[in-house]
C-alpha cells in the first residue's frame, strides 16, 4: 500500500480561509511538506500552523526566489526523491501550496514528478485572486465580460496586447516587475482603473490604486486587477 | 447600528470546500439568503445546508435561468429592498453564492443595489474553475502562462480568438453552448487538448475528453479546461 501525495490549497493568508477539506486532509497526513525560502519561515506552513500538531513529520522544500531554472529543478527533484520515499512506504503526504495547488502554484513543479509513480489528488484552495477582488469588493468578472490572467513577468507588449483584449485583467506575481506593470497600465491609459493589492488577507494587506504606488518594486504575491466596464 | 451584507462563497458544491471563515459568518448571521431557480431548491443552499441550523430567517432569491434582464432587475431590485430592510434594523445578512461571490457570480448584480447604502463584506470561496482543474489534476496555469476565462455566450468568432491569444483557457458558463464551444475548439484543433468537466465535486461529478461529449447541452456551470503546453 503505498500512500498519496495531497496538493493542499491553504489560501492566500488568512487561516480562516482554509477549507474543511484542506483542514481533514492535514490532520490524517503524517507528512507535511511546503514550500520554504532558502532561510527563514514557510509561508504555506505559517497559514497551516495552528492544524499542524505534534508527531508530523514535516519536510520545508527550500527553493531560491530566483528564475533561475537548473538550481531550482535540482531542487525540485530533490524533494520528489524524499516525498516519494514516504510514500512508498505507505504514508500519505500532505503538500501545503498558498492559494490553490493548480494556479501558478508550486505543486505544478512537483506533480510530475511524482504522477504515475504514486497516487495524487488535489485539494482546490481560495485563490490570492479571489481573495483580492473580496478585499477590494470589486468584482474579478461578471456577466460575460473576458478576463485574462497575466503574469507580471513577461514582456510589456504582450502584458499589453492581453490587457487590451480583455474586460478584465489581473497582473499576478508582481514582484520586482511593478514599475513595468504601471508603466504599462498607464501607457493603455487604463490607470484610474487599476487596483493594486498587497499582502491580501494578512495583516499587512493593502489596497491602493495603482497611480498611488510610488514603489518600484512589490511582494512577490502582489496583484494589480484592472476592470474597464464600471464597477457594479 | 445597521448590518452587514457578507458575500459568502460557499465553493462549487462540496459541503467540505466551505472555508472556516464562510461558516463564522454563516452561523452569526440571523438572516441567510441564496439565489434559487424559480421552483426547487437553491444549490447554494445546499452546499450550506447541515451549517444554517434553525432559527434563521431565509430569503430564497428566486430567478429565472434566463438571459431575459428585465425581468430579473425587477427581480433584484425587489430582492435588494428585502435585504435592505433587514439591514436597515441591524441584521447581518448571510447571502450565500456558489463559488466565490466575485467571479461570474450573482452576487455582482445585489452589490451595485447595497453598497453605499449599508457595509458590504465579501468572504472569497473556491471557484469551480479551481475544482475543476483539481478533478483533472491538470494546472489551471503555470509559470509565465497566460490564462483566459471565457463565458460560453459569447460568439464564435471572439471565443476563438481569446483561446488563439492564450496559453491556458477556461470556457465557463457551458450551458446551451456546448455545441458552439466545442465547434470552436474542433475548428482550432484544439480538440485533443479540452476537458469537459461537469457538476464538479458532486456525486454527479464527470471528467471527459470533450471530443468524448456527444451532447449539445450541459449543465450551467459546466467548464472546459484547454492546455496548450504540455501538462506538467
Amino acid at each position: 500500500m503505498t500512500g498519496t501525495l495531497y496538493g493542499v490549497g491553504v489560501g492566500p493568508g488568512d487561516p480562516e480561509l482554509l477549507t474543511l477539506k484542506a483542514l481533514g486532509v492535514l490532520r490524517a497526513a503524517k507528512v507535511v511538506a511546503y514550500p520554504a525560502p532558502m532561510t527563514g519561515d514557510s509561508k504555506a506552513r505559517a497559514i497551516a500552523a495552528a492544524h499542524i500538531g505534534n508527531g508530523k513529520i514535516e519536510i520545508a522544500i527550500r527553493l531560491p526566489f530566483t528564475s533561475e531554472r537548473a538550481d531550482t529543478d535540482a531542487r525540485y527533484d530533490a524533494a520528489a526523491k524524499e516525498l516519494g520515499g514516504h510514500l512508498a512506504e505507505g504514508r500519505d503526504v500532505a503538500f501545503l501550496c498558498l492559494g490553490d495547488p493548480l494556479f501558478y502554484g508550486t505543486f505544478a513543479q512537483i506533480l510530475p514528478r511524482i504522477a504515475g509513480k504514486f497516487p495524487v489528488a488535489v485539494i482546490p484552495g481560495v485563490t490570492s485572486l479571489a481573495a483580492a477582488s473580496a478585499a477590494l469588493v470589486l468584482p474579478v468578472a461578471m456577466k460575460d465580460e473576458i478576463l485574462s490572467v497575466i503574469p507580471a513577468t513577461l514582456d510589456e507588449q504582450t502584458i499589453a496586447a492581453r490587457i487590451e483584449t480583455a474586460d478584465c485583467a489581473a497582473v499576478v506575481k508582481i514582484g520586482r516587475h511593478l514599475a513595468k506593470v504601471r508603466r504599462v497600465v498607464e501607457t493603455l491609459g487604463l490607470a484610474d482603473r487599476a487596483r493594486y493589492v498587497e499582502f491580501v488577507t494578512t495583516g499587512r494587506e493593502r489596497l491602493r490604486a495603482l497611480s498611488e504606488v510610488a514603489e518600484d518594486e512589490a511582494e512577490y504575491f502582489a496583484l494589480v486587477l484592472i476592470r474597464k466596464g464600471n464597477a457594479p
